[in-house]
Parts: structure tokens; C-alpha cells; sequence
């Protein structure tokens, strides 16, 4: 599979094989490689999923940890000839809710900003909304914060892939 | 999107889109609108979410509330030159449920009921079978209950539609 | 549809009609049908789940149970002529949990083994990656074993199906 547009977003479930799936398409490129891990360690079990995920990925990419400033960091990596990976938008969002952060308004500010960049960009999250209506009241507003950012995300890419069991469904592009 | 058959059902997951797309698919056949709400304003949250659902949709739209009696309803308005609009069967399916209804009986009920209606018709509902098994016994019937519905008014209707992050992937049709 | 390959794996949620798919699937070959069935009956809820299965599926299918020992199963039951149903990967997956088994080195002894089969095989699995991060870590636990599974047979097998309300859609071959 070749990114064929500019920007992309990849969502599919845990486990799915997106972010193994988004890292091909950024090789695919044959760009300069950069990747911004949104996740934060907060425990090992965190720490050892982070860990896992840089060795699959190797040492040709340029690694920016941004848990929450993701557009300013977006914009301080920008430029021609680049391809940036963010994995994943679902823990940006985790991370704006523990910063009590305004999410409508940094997810519009993040979807505005796509088409100024210079650089490929491809969004990796998890489609979390496909399951029974979660019991905890965060879980639920997590999950209508997600939803809500992936259709924003969607609307401003110019490709969606849908992963899952390792293989793309192609939603948009 | 234009509806190409008679009759649609709609899926998604939470904050998908599925809703947004099911009235611009109805917009889009330039009939008189019609909008059944199943939902029931348990609890402030819920009150809140039908509100901004209502917002959402503008003044455009006959609005019928009717948490039970969906088969009534959909009879009693029933006219050809209209789109009827049911959001949604996961929100019914809880209200039978609560009414200790017969429920396999009230959907085989519904499903044959659609080939004798003159209106076009769209169900939204939300696809909640692809997590983990919840631990709690009556989630686990909820989701039996919506997923063999699904089957049956998958088997009945003309189209169906898989939204994700605003986009519909057409599955039958 | 009719199987076009000779291997298949079909991924559904709960109450997708994945089985019911799989099954016409099976029959649609004309071959000798085999079933496996790797659920154990824990409970009455699952005995009755269980029950319900087999009479759906009618009298024309020889039934194997096997909660563990599936790749052991598949090569004793394994000749052309005939068709395999595997039903499902992820009762399989919660076994070897149950049982502390070496759940990487089993998953890859299976997808390894399906090359030098004679007979065809379809294997039916739960997606259960797509809500919510549970709460529970064995659930998480479960959660990771099921989606490397899954991205393993689908690399392994010619085609891959997603079902949703009864819909097959084809991810793979």
C-alpha cells in the first residue's frame, strides 16, 4: 500500500497491527522518517508497550516525545521531505483529559493546521466505540472525545485507512 | 451518499458519525422528514446528549418520541413522500428490556414489518459487539439481543452502511 | 460467496453472525464437514451458547471438542476432501490462558502448520479490540494475545472476511 495524498489517519483496535501497518506506509515514502509517541510511561506495564513499539520500529526514525503540545511540535518538525508519524491520537486525547485541557478546541486547532504543513503526515488511533457503552462516566467522555477528533481528523485527511487482523480497509482517498 | 433502495440500516460506533450520515442521507431524498427518537432521558447526560442530537438536526424534522411501540409508530406515520429516520434500535432494544419485553418477538415483528411500509425508512444503531465480553450478565444479553436484531433487519432492508470517523463503508446494497 | 482458497479466516463481533457465515461457507464446498469446536462449557450460560451452536448447525458436520490441543486436532482429523471449521480462535486463545500455556509459541505453531494441510480450513474468531481499554488486566492480557493471533492466521490464510450484521466483507484475497 503507497500514501497516495499527503496526510492520512489509520485507525483500527488494539492489537491490530495500524501502527506496523502506518510505519510501512512512512517507509514507503522513502522520506525522512520522524515519529511522535504521544504515550507517557505511567506505569511499567505502559513503559514496557512503549519499549516494545520502538524496537519493532527500529533506528531509522527520529523519535519526539509530545504528550500533549502535539501542534506546536507538529510545526517544529515541518518540512519538506519529511514524514511524520503520530502514534497515536487516542493517547494525546488521554493525556489532555488528565491535563484538563480544552479538547474541542486543541482537536479544531490540530484538524486547521493540517493543511499548512509541509511535511507527509499520518495519524495512528484506536477505534474505541465499537464496544458496550463503558460503566465509568471518563470512559465514556474519552470515548465521545475520540470519536469526535477521529471524524474531525477524517474529514481533513485526504486518506482513512481501517486496520484490522494486519490489513487496511481503505475508508477514504 | 444517495439512497439507492427503499429501506437502509445504518451502523457505527459510539461518536462515529452514523447519526450525521443517516440525516444527510435522508436530507438527500428530498422527502417530507420524519425523526422516530427511541431514546429515553434517564438521567441529565442522556437528557443532555438527545438535546444536542436535536440541535444538530434543525427545525426541519417531525420529531415522534417513542421509546416502545417503534412498529405502531412506524404504521402510524407511514405515508408514501416521506423519510422516516429511527435513531436508535440499541436505545429501543434497552427499553424493552427494561419493560421485561418480549424482544425477539417485537424485532422479528419490526423486520417483517418493512416490506408492507410506503415510506422510505433508516435505522441507526450502534454496532456494540466487538469488544471484550462485559463481566456484567445483562450487557452480555444487550448485546446478544442487538447483534441478532442487526442480522435481521440487515437481511430486510436494501442498504446497509458501516460508519467510522464520519465515513460510510456500504456493506449490502 | 464461496470460499475461493483454501484457507480462511472470518472475523466478526458477538452476535455478527460470523459462525452462521462461516458455516454456509463450509457447506458451499461440497466437502466433508468437520467441526471444531474449542469452547468448554464452564457455565450453563456457555453450555447453553453452546448447545444452541450445534443445533443450528444441524445433524451433516462431525463434531471435534478441543479446548486446547487444536493444532494436535487439526493434523489428527486432516484429509483432502474435506472442509474444517474452527469455531472460535478466541475460546482457544482464553483456554491456553486458563491453562498457562505458551501462548506465542501455540499461535505460531498454528499459523506455521496451515501450509502443509490438505484439507480446507476456516477459522472463525471474535474482534474484541475495538472499545474501551478493560479495566481488568487479564482482559488486556487477553485483548493482545487475540489481535497478534489474528494479525498472524491473516497473514497465513488466502482469504480474510470481516462480518457485521450478517455482511461478510472481504479484507483479504
Amino acid at each position: 500500500m503507497i500514501l497516495s495524498g499527503k496526510t492520512a489517519l489509520v485507525l483500527g483496535g488494539a492489537r491490530s497491527g495500524k501502527s506496523a501497518f502506518s510505519e510501512r506506509l512512512a517507509e514507503a515514502t522513502g522520506l525522512e522518517r520522524h515519529y511522535i509517541a504521544t504515550g507517557r510511561a505511567y506505569d511499567d506495564e505502559m513503559r514496557e508497550r512503549i519499549g516494545r513499539h520502538q524496537e519493532d520500529r527500529g533506528a531509522s526514525w527520529v523519535t519526539h516525545e509530545e504528550p500533549v503540545e502535539l501542534s506546536h511540535t507538529l510545526g517544529a518538525i515541518d518540512r519538506p521531505g519529511r514524514v511524520v508519524l503520530v502514534d497515536c491520537l487516542t493517547l494525546w486525547v488521554t493525556n489532555l483529559m488528565m491535563e484538563g485541557e480544552d479538547i474541542p478546541m486543541r482537536c479544531a486547532e490540530l484538524a486547521a493546521q493540517l493543511s499548512s504543513l509541509d511535511a507527509r503526515i499520518i495519524f495512528v488511533s484506536n477505534e474505541v466505540g465499537l464496544g458496550i457503552v463503558p460503566e465509568n462516566r471518563m470512559a465514556r467522555e474519552f470515548r465521545d472525545h475520540a470519536g469526535r477528533l477521529h471524524q474531525q481528523i477524517a474529514a481533513s485527511v485526504d486518506e482513512v485507512f481501517f486496520v484490522a487482523a494486519g490489513l487496511p480497509l481503505r475508508m477514504k482517498g
